[in-house]
């Protein structure tokens, strides 16, 4: 039997942020995290196992809760398959039994597995935040010549992108590339920067069907449209759902996609039991609909309040709805997305204006390793309230893009921003005079609302 | 005799946003600018000049007012000598008389001359925001060996590391390094990366007189304590006034520093005038006095607000006070500040709490190009508003420097900042559980005001 007085199960970004947390606020609580694999692997680094820029998924792997240690957690390895409320205990597949005054569910989310004709064929992988499949996926992969990547959201482009850089034919199957954060006209330029040579894209294709060989292998994918491409292995990057068995037949309120019930303490329905990350809900900062927004910096912004809140309210939830909020590479390029874009808003009934402007990342533009910015904003058409942006540029786009998250969060209007306070530098950034926020701000009052 | 709906004094980086803005604004106005020199420097660019980054100090020179061209402004070489409000003329230096409904003076800022016998001897050159000045100053900096460079603001610091970059031998002679931007801890951090075997820093000396030869030419300076230094030249980057004497003399009304007092539209106590950039009044963020700040980012968020109020009123100066927000580099490293430091608060008798906090710019940090980031944070003891912030790190802490810029202005807490909705990528920033900024407001939350 274990005692404990916080319990948290499992030990992704949430689990180990609400762990080292919970030991800075509570230094006099015991803290247990149990997690199912001793090592972790960095989530959205699992691209990057595949390509060149790491030598081994080994590379990816965290010598995991290094910081929570340090604070005095307890790691188990272990599989929690039964929660009981009433008693406060938990059990592990072993047998073992956890006691704990507070509970934490951290427990994720597991790749969908959408309804394909012999997905459970060998040669067929998805992409599971688990270390020893990712392992053992890496050494089958790393064994082909061409790969057929089935999804284009932030997953199936960058593992597309990685395999191609390491010298692979791939086929790239999916919709307009990562079309929930770029609208169009920026989701095609993605499409030049990322299509290689070695990528040939399938795009709007729909896969019905994994095509085997007489052994039962995977040997490639049939399409709707009666297509067939022939490839050694197929990747599926098809999403993830909410890991939230155990939570749903421990007797959790659940709410839409299958994720647990939270309130803006991150509590659940039941006392002392909290819920954090992709397996707890989440609510849009615009519509405040519950949508399958999954991101590891929210689950450990998540985490943080979870932890702040666990003996007594202290901290609310302060941001008003979950902003989708991503950034990835393409070759020397950031594309970067914050907040709603125009297509989507569109189809949520919300009116907008934007404007995109393209600025030379360094000022003067002969200055070396100058790079161009695109920067897209979106404004509620009366307000000038923004509420999308999208950027495409060098690799400090990567922070750029927070700088608008910030933007989005706080409600400002690009009449706040055509005085947005900015540090420039000719070596860092665009000038003073052509900053590109300011600019695409300024084009949406002088063309759209006006003065 | 040139008539003009709008006349606009200064083609700096004020002038010529407020006139294409202007012309943005108000299509059926004319606009006129009258600049001294036919061509522009980019102000911050001007040390890069010096340096290897470009080929001459042509690559620094804008084909001034190309956006203000394009939008139908008029540009004229001249010098403004006199302004008659009551009669709305100006008049130029060869006797052109210009007629005007709306003033704009952009006139910005001119290197101060410091207190220092000889000052005027051949070999000792200011900083001004000049063409020719520096392309005179650049042919003679260039045969020289050795250069003393008087200032340890962000000129006087960019300049000698470029000097030295280029293969001189440096003298700096100052106070520690940025002081004004960075706390103690971080300016010595910076002094370790400057450092150069071929920049000498003479901290804490003042400098009293340039040493000069017989035939009068600068050979050196001698410090107050009597200590001489020998040099083939003398550069003084000992900071900038307003050039504000036209405005004095033609009867506006003043403010401290020599700054011409405007009201949150720009508006100065004339009708029909404003007055924009360096040499227009700017009051404090936090203590709402007077300070001299002066920033290009800063002067052209002012140049949209006059543009935009030129013919009615539309658009309030909506940030609460001037931000002092900066960035530079030196080698590969950024530094970056925004707002008060906490040795700054202090004088003012505000009291803060700070953590520092370091972290890997990227995720995993076995990746390629791994740079370390170190963020400071300076929140107000009881309410948590940050008010501070520093960082260095690799280039893109140029646009992390911006998201403090916002919150500090948007005056969020430490509180608000644990739950920061940010994009992390593992190529493009530090962690999700380790973001720096989230990092060092949980830490200010746990260790000084506690939840």
């Amino acid at each position: 039997m274990t005692q404990t007085d916080i319990l948290i199960i499992g030990g992704g970004p949430a689990g180990m942020v609400a762990s080292a947390t919970s030991r800075q606020y509570y230094p006099d609580k015991s803290v247990t995290v149990v997690k199912k694999t001793e090592k972790s692997l960095v989530p959205c680094g699992i691209p990057y196992v595949f390509g060149t820029m790491l030598d081994s998924p080994e590379d990816d792997m965290i010598p995991c809760g290094q910081m929570s240690k340090k604070m005095g957690v307890k790691l188990l390895e272990d599989e929690i398959i039964e929660i009981d409320f009433a008693t406060k205990t938990a059990l592990g597949s072993g047998g073992e039994e956890y006691r704990y005054e507070k509970l934490i569910i951290a427990t994720g989310s597991v790749p969908k597995r959408p309804g394909i004709e012999n997905v459970d064929a060998p040669g067929v992988f998805f992409v599971p935040k688990d270390p020893d499949y990712i392992l053992m996926m890496h050494a089958k992969v790393e064994a082909m010549e061409t790969v057929a990547v089935i999804g284009t959201g932030f997953i199936g482009v960058e593992i597309a992108g990685e395999l191609a850089e390491k010298g692979k034919k791939v086929h790239l199957v999916g919709s307009r590339l990562l079309k929930h954060a770029f609208d169009p006209e920026l989701s095609d330029y993605m499409e030049q920067k990322m299509l290689h040579d070695r990528v040939t894209f399938h795009k709007d294709k729909r896969t019905s069907r994994i095509l085997v060989d007489e052994a039962g292998r995977a040997r490639g994918v049939a399409f709707s449209d009666g297509e067939e491409i022939e490839a050694d292995g197929v990747i599926l990057a098809t999403g993830y759902r909410p890991n939230t068995e155990l939570a749903r037949k421990s007797g959790l309120s659940m709410r839409q996609y299958g994720t647990i019930y939270v309130d803006e303490y991150m509590r659940t329905t039941q006392p002392d039991v909290f819920a954090i990350g992709d397996c707890a809900e989440k609510r849009h900062f615009l519509t405040k609909r519950t949508v399958p927004i999954m991101l590891a910096s929210t689950a450990t912004a998540e985490a943080r309040v979870a932890a702040a809140n666990l003996y007594k309210i202290n901290l609310v939830k302060s941001f008003s709805g979950t902003i989708d909020i991503f950034s990835t590479v393409i070759g020397d390029t950031c594309f970067a997305s914050a907040g709603i874009t125009e297509e989507d808003a569109a189809k949520q009934g919300i009116n907008t204006v934007s404007s995109t402007v393209m600025v030379d990342g360094k000022h003067p533009a002969k200055l070396p390793n100058n790079h161009k910015q695109a920067v897209r904003l979106v404004a509620m058409d009366t307000s000038g309230i923004v509420i999308g942006a999208q950027v495409i540029g060098g690799t400090d786009m990567g922070e750029m893009i927070n700088i608008l998250g910030v933007i989005i969060e706080k409600r400002m209007t690009v009449y706040d921003l055509l005085n947005l306070q900015v540090a420039t530098h000719p070596l860092l950034t665009s000038g003073p005079t052509s900053y590109p926020i300011v600019q695409a701000a300024q084009n949406i009052v002088v063309e759209h609302i006006s003065c």
